[in-house]
């Protein structure tokens, strides 16, 4: 497919957020790095210019792209308003586009988007990750239900917010112990194991960011509760059969969300005043950003 | 609880079916075996004896007994008839009955059981097991599907038959390859690495017994499609987090089935008549029919 400069919104990047997805491809954990890489899919910026196709932004809109540069458009997960799901999906960064070129990120001053996925309303892809699977396992005007949110750090402390404004318990679980509970109504240190075992939190909800798939993880789930992984590290986790069996327990996946999930992300933000936390870092001090997250120093950063 | 005796049933054992959990209980393969232990939970014999309070049952009925001996009948899944997710559950062996006793199987003459809960239902474990997560992914009376049943054993080829009387497209993927369909619509050997990425099946719905679980296995299943655990490897499986994540896919535990779904399910087994393929094992060679389980040489036992 050629590249249609008629449809393209060019941005000037005024912030972009720092995922841990950006260090997993900076490091190249995944193996499939193609440097150079401009990492960088939390993106807000201004439109500068617009094609003679764009008709829904003007010079001057405060807009934000997300994790997705195209996708499709053809496919069924396409037709159904599920484009993150595309086969042929290609991401802000380290894709490959229709014209073969490399997208790079939002590490950078200027960004050209393709208007006709409306990509300026994905404002982050933390937000969306965690909304998403509440959303899909119907915790949105549910009565209220006790959720677990594993690791408090960019994705954590917003899937507390959400469960919070949607009226559930939240227990964080942690490898490390935070001074203060961030919203959250309990928290359990992971690594304590008579802490985990004591527990009898009959979760219905967990959720996970990264290696943390255990036989204790799966065990605090009431029967029929559902675990989401939304993180991935680069080995295959280590899945007990017997808490998933016995407990009619559920292991699901989810990525992002699609364009109309993620302004809906957004307006629900907007009603229940969620935001992310966040600490402002300059270009210059990535690098040392990118050690504190690898050592899950995020809070004083 | 003391043992009311007038609420048992004393049953002369005809039959009883050799499930791979023998073989796991009997070589302690879980860490959890009470020697000695006295397997089989598919057990199908005749009344020669009822207690006192015993109004379901009289002398002379054919009548089954599965996996469960007995559950608390006080907590939320029993009484939502989920009695077999109930924390209290007791298997027909191996466990420790009320009373302290421990249980014994259908490797035997005589069984005697507990009549308030109506055991005499569930004729076997393999059909309940298959049949209830066709059941909750809603796969009967849905439209045609396509399903994947792993391995062609006692369970995958009861899987085969209900997909199949579902009006669903099966693809049987095995280690080795039967000389038969044994009623499948495709067949792909999982050892071939190229058959099995040359595949692309999009099943809805993927049934395993054991541990398969890699990342060829999730990449055969659709966008939103949904793997079964339903077998219990005695080592944690590895997951891989990419094809959950990308795929939305899903990874559900399934054990047995409650009273109510083993009367369903036989229903259904007469309605579309369907059987198991058996052998008549002697119980004096049924250390051979282990070696041969052991060695999935099942088909020509």
């Amino acid at each position: 497919m050629q590249r249609e400069w008629c449809n393209d919104v060019t941005i000037k990047i005024l912030y972009c957020g720092i995922c841990h997805t950006d260090l997993h491809y900076a490091k190249n954990d995944w193996g499939i790095t193609m440097y150079p890489v401009v990492p960088g899919h939390e993106i807000t910026g201004i439109v500068v210019e617009v094609g003679s196709n764009v008709t829904n932004f003007k010079t001057g809109d405060k807009v934000g792209v997300g994790c997705m540069s195209a996708s499709c458009l053809q496919c069924e997960s396409c037709k159904n308003s599920e484009e993150n799901y595309c086969d042929k999906v290609q991401f802000t960064y380290n894709g490959v586009f229709w014209d073969g070129s490399i997208t790079y990120g939002g590490y950078s001053k200027m960004l050209v988007a393709d208007y006709r996925k409306p990509r300026a309303a994905p404002l982050l892809c933390a937000g969306v990750t965690v909304f998403c699977p509440m959303k899909d396992n119907n915790l949105i005007g549910s009565r209220r239900k006790n959720i677990g949110v594993i690791g408090l750090g960019g994705l954590g402390h917003l899937g507390t917010k959400f469960a919070k404004a949607f009226g559930h318990h939240v227990t964080v679980i942690s490898t490390s112990l935070f001074k203060e509970k961030r919203g959250a109504d309990d928290f359990i240190v992971s690594s304590n194991a008579q802490q985990m075992q004591a527990e009898d939190l009959g979760l219905h909800f967990g959720h996970s960011l990264s290696k943390a798939l255990s036989w204790a993880y799966l065990e605090l789930l009431k029967v029929k509760g559902a675990f989401v992984i939304v993180g991935a590290p680069d080995k295959p986790m280590g899945l007990p059969a017997f808490p998933l069996i016995f407990g009619k327990r559920t292991v699901k996946g989810s990525m992002i969300g699609n364009i109309k999930e993620t302004q809906e992300m957004l307006d629900i933000c907007g009603k229940y005043n969620i935001m992310c936390d966040i600490q402002i870092v300059t270009p210059d001090r990535i690098n040392e950003a990118y050690e504190r997250i690898e050592k899950n120093d995020i809070i004083a950063l």
